[in-house]
């Protein structure tokens, strides 16, 4: 048999994928996805967005491996910066191109803990060394990042500053500007990895950690959360001599992204109803933040600690009493998936504490208090740690 | 600044890319690319498939890595053998699925002497060695390639068997079993790479050396010279176990491709339309292949050495006199545009002989006339070598 490669047989497998075909039982209720809800999709928006494609017959023929001229410009505008952007098939693989490019076998590079399991696999993948600093509730514990930036030769730092996955924590500003300026004088690449910055359900955006940075800085961008993930387009911003190698390795791994969704991506989110579409989406996931809050207080507070986040998806509960993998077989077994804390870990590192990822963006108001209840049955039956 | 990966640095650039600025200019004409023609692309039926998105609101969700069950039943179907199908962006994803799973930097690929260049690319990002075997008219040299795979610890062969890009080449039948007799004596996993199967022009269709094959074998298949290339949708198929490991770094690299291009794809291949335009699509293609050897024949004749190819996108013309790539210079500098024969061999091989790439499928007569008397013109200014 063809033997796999090593950068394989290191790459952390997931949880979410191992439990799918037991999700996906007609009777299961899943706080575990990271999905958005398809019923809030601007299926109106997206149907006239495929109708107009005929007109754009060029888009059919191979293109640049950048992306689409008139996305790129229009996401350029947006930010007004003195950068480039590269168009990508979702944000997941801007950040497999960026350690593709940049990372050898051995290289260092610091993470959040707990952090985006899709981002560990793929530093698994690059065969990197990942080191950890620990996610407070306004950022990354300070005096570690800096006592890890001064110790190990690390080359990126990877970190979702808004409403973080699966914490949920929002970086403030002050810590931003710390994060930024540490990077700076060691010398470390940050990847800022955005996908949850538009779902924000209270406050005011903060501005973006790349832009404060001084030194080589990487902005991911989805639009998986705010119109649909099944287009898969993403996109990294950065300054274009940094962007160079990635396209390089774009060409080789897939040529370009699909042209038809690029364009059909930019008339949905330059359709005059799509700012209207952006409210019903936030407004219906703040108040689902707010009812499975509500009830996880009103039924579980003695099982269960968590701060309710700004924006995103999910709720991070810690468990002061129970092993997680344990709750979450036993809360399959009450027919609701849930996904424990162990999972945003990487693989050779212990946990720092015991916690749970609660969705709250796809399932209805009477599904969460569904949920809730069988969630509840399970730390019932759950022995607590010793 | 941030250092690249070894693995970039090694990477063969792209002459087609590199020379891309000048080959957009508008009096510039190109037998460079290997594009279909965009006037022949099926517009009608892409349109009314695109009409039809709105009917499957779920494939806008995020979908399985696999990818879209119906179209991959379709493949299976349309193949009938006991494997799986994995669906990616473009059948170059697949390539790099393969190389990422299956190579550690060091080990050994075989490819036909010359290649398509996106495969050099991709086994140079995964630090494969390369070796080569010359590929013949009927297949590739059967004493070097049992040379190759006696001496060398080989883990993949990868090759075109039908009309290979750049020669053109066909495999004959006695050679495609005795390759694959060979690879399963040595146990050697086969990548067959068949984007131009079903753009022949002549004779009856062999068949795929995969299904001769015993041993590992994995197909490649694409749309992008039959339907369109810009919606990047391929497949890869293999034996469930050889897929598993892709699927794990597919995950990671892009979590899925667009699942609405899959569906649009789906119901244009299926759409009673489409052999009427495969076929209009071949006839074409054929006028072309053959208008353009006459034009060789009469003008260039002593100049280039070449066969007709069954089919495919390509004639490949060796130059008994004159250095492939001072030749493409001289061509750019009368507005027409080659690749020469250099492109197709490994960074670090010497190519066996000169020769360069002309593509019939993207200009029309007239404008392949045009392109012949200039590709004249630079031959003349051209000095043989000595």
């Amino acid at each position: 048999m063809l033997a796999v490669s090593k950068r394989v047989k290191q790459t952390k497998p997931s949880y979410i994928r191992n439990i799918l075909k037991v999700t996906q039982q007609a009777d299961m209720l899943s706080l575990a996805g990271g999905l958005p809800d398809a019923e809030l999709f601007p299926l109106d928006i997206l149907t006239q967005a495929a109708d107009e494609l005929a007109q754009s017959p060029s888009i059919f023929q191979y293109g640049a491996t950048e992306g689409l001229t008139e996305l790129r410009q229009w996401l350029l505008e947006e930010n007004g910066a003195a950068e480039d952007v590269l168009i990508t098939t979702g944000s997941q693989q801007a950040l497999d191109l960026i350690a593709r490019s940049y990372l050898n076998p051995g290289d260092k590079v610091l993470c959040e803990a707990p952090s985006y399991l899709g981002a560990l696999q793929v530093f698994d993948l690059a065969e990197a060394e990942i080191h950890t600093v620990i996610a407070e509730a306004d950022g990354p514990n300070l005096a570690q990042l800096e006592q890890q930036l001064a110790n190990y030769k690390i080359k990126l730092f990877y970190a979702v500053p808004d409403f973080q996955n699966p914490s949920g924590h929002c970086w403030s500003l002050s810590k931003r500007k710390a994060v930024a300026s540490l990077l700076a004088k060691y010398n470390v690449a940050l990847i800022e990895d955005a996908p949850y910055r538009q779902l924000r359900y209270q406050g005011e955006p903060l501005p973006t950690v790349s832009k404060l940075s001084s030194y080589a800085a990487f902005h991911l961008g989805s639009f998986s959360k705010i119109a649909t993930p099944g287009m898969r387009v993403g996109y990294v911003r950065a300054k274009q001599a940094l962007l160079a190698p990635l396209i390089k390795v774009k060409q080789a791994s897939d040529l370009h992204s699909a042209q038809p969704m690029q364009l059909m991506l930019l008339a949905t989110v330059r359709h005059p109803s799509f700012t209207e579409h952006l409210d019903k989406l936030t407004n219906t996931y703040r108040t689902r933040r707010d009812y499975l809050a509500e009830l996880l207080q009103q039924q579980l507070s003695d099982k269960l600690e968590f701060n309710v986040p700004q924006g995103g998806m999910f709720i991070w509960a810690r468990l002061p009493h129970h092993n997680a993998m344990s709750l979450a077989e036993a809360a399959l077994r009450q027919k609701v998936a849930i996904v424990p804390g162990d999972e945003f870990w990487p693989s050779n590192h212990t946990p720092d504490y015991q916690a749970i990822r609660l969705n709250f963006t796809a399932l209805t108001e009477p599904q969460l208090e569904q949920a809730v209840s069988r969630l509840k049955k399970a730390l019932l039956q759950c022995s607590p740690m010793k």
